[in-house]
């Protein structure tokens, strides 16, 4: 293979590109105005995209958050990576407070990486790859951290059980509802506003040491409970849902001018997205939109699993582009590996693809996206042609509590209650006349036969070159919990846990 | 009141504005990039929008096709110009062939009107507000027309039912699937490229004359069955209907591409919209999209009514606007007169207002928007809130034979297969924290009550003010049907009517 190599040294790594991942959280393909959302309120994600390039067949390697960000941050799909569960089939498994695995040391990670080249990387948000002290951040190739390890929601200030710790670097300097509040009432928080400053802030740091950086923009405000500051309340046509979206999207404008202003936009490069689809158990207060997509969050239709996607680098990609390469969260890996002039690992299978030249010249790389559910692979998407080997939306017994993943939305056959096989004969959709999945194609139509034997092929092939990692996501115990992190006892915050008890984590999705 | 009034004359006429409306057929708010379509494939039209102001709150008056073009042309409510049945409740009707009734005289039409201003009027494509002499568009305001009087549907080149006709001016000058193929099987047909050489040929024709004219670009390729000239077939990621969608698109970039070449751009206002909501019955292969919108065509929900809707004129619109002005097919009528310096009648109700405020300096004007099926008035919207007073999809004996307007969407309680009464408390949906219209607000809410409140106020207004006009699609009768249309002697295709046998016409939706 043709090898490009850079002559690496304190000069040479001052002009390598710095690399600005803003990684949404629940948010949907449906909820920019550059993706059709009606009230269309994000000026700034709009002028982003016009700017840049559009993403329209953007997807994540998992339909929740955390497997989600492990495969962003490995370029590896999480049944390698070891973020999924074993304990039930087809099961969504993720890193609550009593999860004992993470992110094994085996897995190289981005910044791991990126340090080879002279990055300095940090993390603002949410980590969610394990909360124990092994799986620390800085302990994976962050330099440093401002956030939460686990997700924000509950237990809200209650001290029976721990309130999730916030993260500066090392050490806890507090914890949500009781230093970083969200009132549930108003929704009202100025996290975000703290999040966009702690990037404003490493920014205009970097820009000064002349080192490049990697920020990992991981903010939560869309993610249930939903906030949006002050300014931000009652300013959205989408209720609380779009106010914290309106924030975000005036938060990404201001990061984006403030590259601008110190002269590195043409050295930065930027891309949004998100880490699964809206939540629609969640909407209409609390949750987004999929567009016209089947179902959300937790499924493995489109809902569930395709992005909004923008890649922004004035002077490189050129002003108002769209692309319909089949992209995954996964390449961020590869890509920003690509533009650190970095190989990625080849001791170990790498599922993202570097989108450079999709970026950068427009051309379109043949490769099929897998749309995993826990241990399952549930469906595979070859260019327009989706064929879904499993399909659930969840169980009766969830439904019937009212947890409903696709609300208005029932399609025969394909949003089933029970976990219906397929793999004899995959039900199969064409995404480009079809992008709702809501017409099955004939069996016996040639048009069925010719893809059908396309991804066969290509299916087989997957399956039997797979090895799974070792399954993170199957023990949970309450011992293991936020009680006292690192930092406490200076804090008075440190909780007494109760005794280990280890058992297999229940995932009913 | 202020009024304003321009002082005309051959010499001052010349100064009016151009108008050019370009209607679509069956055309969803979701089938344009700009509007969020995940294929991306109207540059053109996006392009329009871009320079000119995106309408993303825009109606039709009436979910089919007859009721909503005799809107547009008299400015007025279905149910006052009497594009109505009264031989059911909540029926939608329209001028099928065989139908007798048409627009009546008493009405009067935007071209008509815009005579007194000097305009020269012409129609290409679609009338659809009767076809027997006494409705011909030329009696009735038009100048000049090319096109068919009904749906170019069927009978496909049987016959035993005359094909439909399609007219130059006062006569036919051939028939459909006769003179004016479209291939059923293949879908080819040449007769968008025939529209838009007539379109070109017509503004050369009128800038060289100096008079201002009015354009009414009535297409119909993206009615079933669709077409698209051979150039365009198979050019879509979305199969047929997006291949039409795409000649459409390059059309509309070519005509407004040969204003600015003949230097008129910025003495012509274009608008572009659609009939009602694309046709959910037909997808995936001959119908559009609503994107996430609730249903299709023949229904109330958004889906059947929020059109796409773009205005452009380059110097007089601010490039790139967005508006949330809430609009309906009726105000280009009243529009269109404010931008001939004329006023709408005096002597009726014109339900549809002038929209320059809107479109040249940004205004929102406070309207309701009322959504008619036939003679009831089924829902109304007021702000961002929708409140139903009367659900129905269609009938279960309808739904049983597959005829289904929401497919693969179900929300209880609303897309309801019998009809359902609400008049006492009615569903009250928020537009835009819930565009699907997925969540009934809780009738006991506070919200419920105050938006109630305002809203019982302006339907109690305008039920009492209402006089609905004569009926005109009660009565149906085969011999009126296209049999000989003037014309036909020359060209030899004249058919035999049947003995007249008139009887109430049958609306199952």
């Amino acid at each position: 293979p043709l090898c490009l190599c850079w002559a690496l040294g304190p000069a040479a790594a001052s002009a390598l590109p710095n690399i600005l991942l803003l990684l949404m959280d629940d948010m949907g393909w449906g909820d920019l105005g550059a993706f059709g959302e009606p009230s269309k309120e994000t000026p700034n994600l709009d002028q982003m995209a016009s700017e840049g390039m559009l993403f329209l067949d953007f997807y994540t390697a998992n339909p929740l958050c955390s497997p989600s960000r492990a495969a962003l941050l490995t370029g590896r799909l999480p049944v390698r990576n070891g973020f999924y569960t074993t304990n039930a089939h087809a099961r969504n498994a993720y890193t609550p407070q009593d999860i004992v695995g993470g992110i094994p040391d085996s897995e190289l990670l981005l910044p791991e990486l990126l340090k080879k080249a002279g990055y300095i990387s940090k993390i603002i948000g949410k980590w969610h790859l394990g909360h124990r002290p092994q799986f620390h951040p800085l302990k994976h190739g962050f330099d440093e951290w401002f956030g939460s390890p686990n997700c924000h929601f509950g237990p809200f200030d209650n001290r029976a059980l721990p309130n999730i710790p916030v993260y500066r670097d090392w050490e806890m300097i507090g914890r949500y509802y009781e230093d970083f509040k969200i009132d549930l009432k108003t929704g009202e928080a100025n996290l975000t506003q703290i999040y966009l400053q702690e990037a404003l802030d490493f920014i205009s740091k970097q820009q000064a040491s002349q080192q490049p950086f990697f920020l990992y923009w991981a903010i939560d405000a869309t993610h249930a409970p939903v906030y949006a500051s002050k300014h931000f309340l009652g300013t959205s046509q989408r209720g609380l849902y779009g106010d914290a979206v309106r924030e975000i999207d005036d938060s990404v404008g201001k990061i984006l001018k403030h590259l601008q202003k110190l002269g590195i936009s043409e050295n930065t490069f930027v891309f949004f997205t998100s880490d699964n689809g809206a939540a629609l158990i969640s909407a209409p207060k609390q949750g987004g939109s999929n567009g016209r997509f089947l179902c959300g969050k937790q499924t493995t239709f489109e809902g569930g699993m395709r992005e909004p996607a923008i890649a922004w680098w004035p002077g490189h990609i050129p002003a108002g582009g769209v692309s319909h390469q089949l992209g995954n969260v996964m390449d961020l890996f590869t890509t920003s590996l690509s533009l650190a002039g970095l190989q990625p690992p080849s001791d170990r299978q790498i599922d993202g693809i570097d989108l450079l030249p999709a970026i950068l010249q427009g051309k379109l790389i043949d490769r099929p996206i897998f749309y995993y559910r826990g241990n399952e692979m549930m469906a595979v998407r070859v260019g327009l042609y989706k064929a879904h080997y499993w399909t659930w939306s969840n169980s009766w017994e969830e439904y019937s509590k009212g947890i409903d993943f696709c609300p208005g939305q029932n399609v025969s056959g394909v949003t089933t209650h029970t976990q219906e096989e397929h793999t004899t004969l995959p039900l199969l959709f064409h995404l480009g006349r079809d992008p709702g999945e809501k017409y099955p194609l004939s069996f016996a139509s040639d048009e069925y036969q010719s893809a059908m034997e396309q991804i066969s092929a290509i299916v087989q092939q997957h399956k039997v070159t797979m090895v799974p990692g070792e399954p993170q996501l199957n023990v949970c115990d309450k011992a293991v919990m936020n009680w006292s992190p690192p930092g406490c006892e200076k804090l008075g915050k440190c909780l007494k846990p109760p005794k280990s008890d280890p058992k297999k984590c229940f995932w009913p999705h």
